[in-house]
């Protein structure tokens, strides 16, 4: 019986993990929920799971969610509470799921106190992944990632040593524009945006798929999980998302992962690892989907990708920063605020502005990562 | 520096492993060659590789060798020298690249002297699996194929437990008739039959892939290799041969195998197990190739593959029937004295009259092996 806590258990992701778990109630327990503000439905998950321990945002949502579940569930809440929930449950893995760079310091501390971490928090390594990967390397900690990308590429390498592998090559269906002209971006709506053509996924990193950041973002967490320098990730657009990655080994022989595009499959890898479960999906059938589509990525068309691979080379705050000022503008586009292409102004202006730092600590990358937010916040 | 016996050492496998073997003379050695009856290209191999031992078809042949190379080199011939090469000198890798089902006994010799085999040499399993399996099983000898898909499978497994795979998909290409009707196959001729679309091959397994009797070989090979239940073991159309296999795995997650279509890249992979090390092959680019298709494969179409999946679900010795008739059957339509269509009569025929023996021994086999080319060359 493995033991599970997840962090964002109402989120996209975090109901996902619930239902895989819930498809094989025989093999895993649920330790630990932690939510944001949805009392409603985290109340409901954990009168399903019987957690030792559920978070919430607030003292407020942690109050109400306390009335209603049974006295033996502790409720705690804030950053304090999520450190509990992700490091002093007895849970052998955590399936780190929050939206934003909200996940660093209790991934950190599940890290320290040796759980497996299952990483669907890109913004964890984005922001941090010197700090991460060396925390974790100290204390022989397995971090699966459950990005469909990353884990792709994780099942692709099935261990391979880094000397035997050429390159990654993450794929990009394109987002919802991705047919469309930068001109032709003008003047998209809030509503077209969030027109994913693949997935099913949460407003922001729909966006976030469509203005390629979430590409960007793959593409420095790939750096981080698995050691690679920036020229030898490549991000190839293949529309219809089947094949979720690959790697080319040294002997030019690839490795691919496919599978329709539904996020249980690599959530069910990651709670089964280093096994292999059935998961509540469907079996991936080519001969009618047909055909496979492959082209080049365009990164005239997609500046915010380039934007994101400078600021991997560059290395130190810069990464932080990219998340930081996306985080900001991409809600500030949902909220009306800003156009689309405003994103990617307000990324580029912010950069152009931000003094990177190296091999920052937290109290600098949170500082950088404060200083963008506000700058972007006035563009 | 791994040690290397290559078993038809002139043919096209042969040749593109001592290419592979060239490309890495630091880590290669090679001990023994054997050929059938091409003196002059096995000269040729043994004065660059230098092995201790050189093996030919008849004893006319193996004396014009001897007195071209120099004394050091032993010079022996027939099954007794094939044995020797296989299992007497100190190669810890033996490539059994042999045509047909003649590379049975040294196989088996090479397993019961601890080497690993490399195995490209498909009738070896499709006439005996369950012998050799169980050899390979009770020595603890380790089976590498070298067919493209067997490899292809043999990397998306990883080593992963039967009872996480769902099924293993093999990819065919169609052949060299893939699109035309059976109407349109009565008048093709050898020239035509020749022309495979994507793979440079001998023209055995060339005509074997336009009558679909490879895949179906490879679908028996796949069973033994893999331990795997026929209707676990699915075959897809897929025309550009890019996708050369693929694994379902029981958590609707695939993981497949591509490449550019070259041997040297199973051969390599072969070769090097359990690393990687670079080939004499060129990268896949697929946003040039544009796009892969599939589509589920036609059984009236290629009637010769539903009659090998009815001959491994029959088992025993319907399969060494079906391998030693379709090789007839293939030598009597290059010679000009079959069509096209005529092969597959002559395999359902012979099937027709063969009263199958369960588990037979190596006697048994090469008596059905017998009695079935008798039988295929009088239809």
């Amino acid at each position: 019986m493995k033991k599970i806590a997840v962090l964002g258990s109402t989120g996209s992701i975090g109901t996902q993990t619930l239902d895989v778990i819930e498809h094989a109630p025989e093999h895993y327990a649920v330790t630990a929920l932690a939510a944001g503000g949805n009392v409603g439905l985290l109340v409901e998950q954990a009168m399903r799971h019987r957690p030792r321990l559920v978070c919430l945002g607030t003292r407020e949502a942690a109050q109400e969610a306390a009335r209603l579940l049974p006295g033996h569930i502790r409720v705690v809440h804030g950053e304090e509470g999520l450190i509990e929930a992700a490091a002093a449950t007895e849970a052998d893995l955590v399936v780190t799921a929050l939206v934003g760079s909200i996940g660093l310091r209790s991934t950190l501390a599940a890290i320290d106190a040796g759980k497996t971490i299952g990483l669907a928090n890109k913004e964890t390594l984005v922001t941090a992944g010197h700090l991460v990967m060396a925390r974790a390397k100290a204390r022989n900690c397995t971090i699966l990632p459950i990005d469909s990308e990353h884990s792709a590429i994780f099942q692709c390498l099935a261990g391979a040593p880094a000397h035997e592998v050429n390159k990654l090559v993450l794929t990009a269906s394109g987002g919802s524009f991705r047919d469309r002209s930068r001109e032709q971006l003008r003047d998209v709506t809030v509503k077209e945006a969030l027109q994913h053509p693949n997935w099913a996924m949460g407003a922001k990193i729909t966006i976030d798929s469509a203005t390629m950041v979430n590409k960007g973002l793959e593409v420095i967490e790939a750096h981080w999980l698995f050691d690679m320098p920036y020229d030898r990730i490549e991000v190839l657009i293949h529309p219809q998302s089947i094949i979720h990655s690959m790697v080319e080994f040294v002997d030019y022989s690839c490795v691919a992962q496919l599978g329709n595009p539904d996020m249980r499959v690599p959530i069910g890898y990651a709670l089964a690892y280093p096994g292999r479960r059935p998961t509540p999906t469907s079996p991936l059938r080519l001969a009618e989907l047909g055909t496979l589509d492959f082209r080049e990525m365009d990164y005239e068309r997609y500046r915010c990708l380039a934007l994101a691979f400078a600021c991997g080379r560059q290395g130190g705050t810069a990464t932080t920063v990219f998340n930081a000022a996306n985080e900001v503008a991409v809600a500030r586009f949902l909220a009306g605020e800003l156009a689309f292409l405003d994103i990617e102004r307000v990324l580029e202006t912010v950069l152009e502005r931000h003094v990177p730092v190296a091999t920052p600590d937290l109290a600098t990358i949170e500082e950088a990562d404060a200083w963008a937010r506000n700058a972007a916040g006035g563009l």
